[in-house]
């Protein structure tokens, strides 16, 4: 087998407690970074960017490791680790943040090892886009793709404009593409989202699936169906990690971003996706095999297949 | 040219007076059963039931029998004719009722025209399930699809699941489908549906598009995309005229509904219901031709292209 390219992601390592109706887990690994990393795994080497505290437990980050996520760019600092706690309605769409106690990820400043610089695929998920910006131009021109949230939009625009106009690949939620361009129609909101810089837009819709857009095409991607969605944390992470982790193994540079790959990037981001809400936090990505990935994208396929008569 | 097959619908036939973000209409020609008759022509003779008062304008009428579509089921009584009024959400996607005037709608005993009972295809647009059900009875034998909404949810859940056990396809909007089955997951608000006795269950998810569920199938169609929804009013019901259209333009029997044909068919859904949120009221489903369809289908094909590689 060939060497796996490597792929850098900067984010959060997080300790997760999490309600939905099927269950609770308290203090489990979580994190964008962490979610998206293990997404990856099958398609790059992933290389994580982080900060945890002295009370991060050594298990989470031994199983790390073992899965093959390089943690040279992780951090380990005095103070307590990032801790997130939610609860999702019945229907698992709406996320309610009980609790976020950023302890040590408040004064997080990312460093960049210099093994990582010749990466050549950078993903920033969602951290202060001052932040982002600083890991973009410590890279030596990565294909770099991006993530943000609503309180970044509303509260850093312009560092996260700064950040959008050197990215290739920006994905959003649909309602933070609505807030960022302030356009209700996905699709005016996506064309919008190109303006500001990026060369492809990638509006997830969560149960809805994902639409890819740039300028000069428009793609449509169905989720991979789940009927028990246990716990929908990462999602988001995980799909972007599939997807910018399969622009790794091909090898794509940003000039050649075609329809067609951002199309198959995306059906690996649904599948991925579709393992990690099937399991509590990211039990469903560790347990996830290669021969089941490919079987879900068969099942993908088919989903969308249209006959020709 | 081979002769159209003939689909008989019966539903409202109204007049609607709609504010969205882009203008308003005052008492335009509107009603499920219209939309949905417009929608089908390109594929069916269209066979309308419904009712009107003696204050319908002719020039509607007129211009609903030059299109194609029989109005002999189409009865005139003395009385107002129903009347709607409506205010869209900036975003196109939540319609605000601000006037429902039933007038001679509240006393509608819809006949079947001896002409319409051998028709090969009916779709009973949304109207108390009791006149559905007698609807459905009237028939010799048709393929059957039919609509409902919340108020009958509620309000006649026995006649409801009295007119699901004997129809063969089920179109639903995303809300009305958890409201009828009790499942916020979609798939399996599908599979309940199905328990109920369709063959086949539609969800339509508006901008989200819609998805298709069989027994051993589960199949999902994006929406043509638009950029500008001018009106949204008739959409589903445009949707579900050009699905039950293409059933009867290929002759479909019951026990003939394959996944791939129910693909094709609500691909023709996607891009009808398209046309028709592009202009106010009816207009877009009155200046679309065939040749834009084929267009359309097209690029809806492209959107969902999945390269095997």
């Amino acid at each position: 087998m060939k060497p796996k390219e490597e792929m850098v992601v900067v984010g959060s390592v997080a300790l997760d407690t999490v309600e939905t109706v099927h269950g609770k887990r308290r203090e489990a690994l979580g994190g964008a970074a962490v979610y998206c990393s293990l997404a990856s795994r099958y398609f790059a080497r992933p290389m994580m960017i982080g900060v945890v505290g002295t009370d991060f437990p050594k298990r989470y980050l031994t199983l790390v490791r073992r899965t093959g996520i390089d943690t040279e760019g992780v951090q380990q600092v005095a103070g307590e680790s990032f801790r997130w706690a939610g609860k999702y309605s019945p229907d698992g769409n709406v996320a309610h943040t009980l609790e976020t106690r950023l302890g040590v990820f408040s004064e997080f400043k990312p460093r960049v090892p210099d093994s990582y610089r010749s990466a050549k695929v950078l993903f920033l998920a969602n951290i202060d886009p001052e932040l982002q910006f600083h890991v973009l131009t410590r890279m030596n021109g990565a294909l770099s793709g991006g993530d943000t949230m609503n309180f970044w939009i509303s509260q850093k625009r312009a560092h996260l404009l700064k950040v959008l106009r050197r990215l290739h690949l920006m994905f959003l939620n649909d309602q933070e593409a609505r807030m960022l361009t302030g356009e209700h129609n996905l699709i005016k909101a996506a064309r919008g989202l190109l303006r500001m810089g990026p060369r492809a837009a990638v509006v997830k819709k969560g149960e809805h699936g994902s639409m890819i857009c740039t300028d000069s095409s428009f793609r449509f991607c169905p989720p991979h169906p789940v009927q028990v969605v246990k716990d929908p944390t990462g999602a988001g992470d995980s799909y972007a990690g599939a997807f910018m982790g399969y622009l790794a193994q091909k090898k794509i540079r940003p000039d050649r971003l075609t329809p067609d790959l951002l199309a198959c990037a995306s059906a690996y981001g649904s599948v991925v996706s579709s393992f990690t809400v099937q399991s509590f936090g990211v039990g469903g990505l560790l347990s996830m095999k290669w021969p089941l990935i490919l079987q879900r994208l068969k099942t993908l396929r088919r989903l969308v297949h249209l006959p020709s008569k």
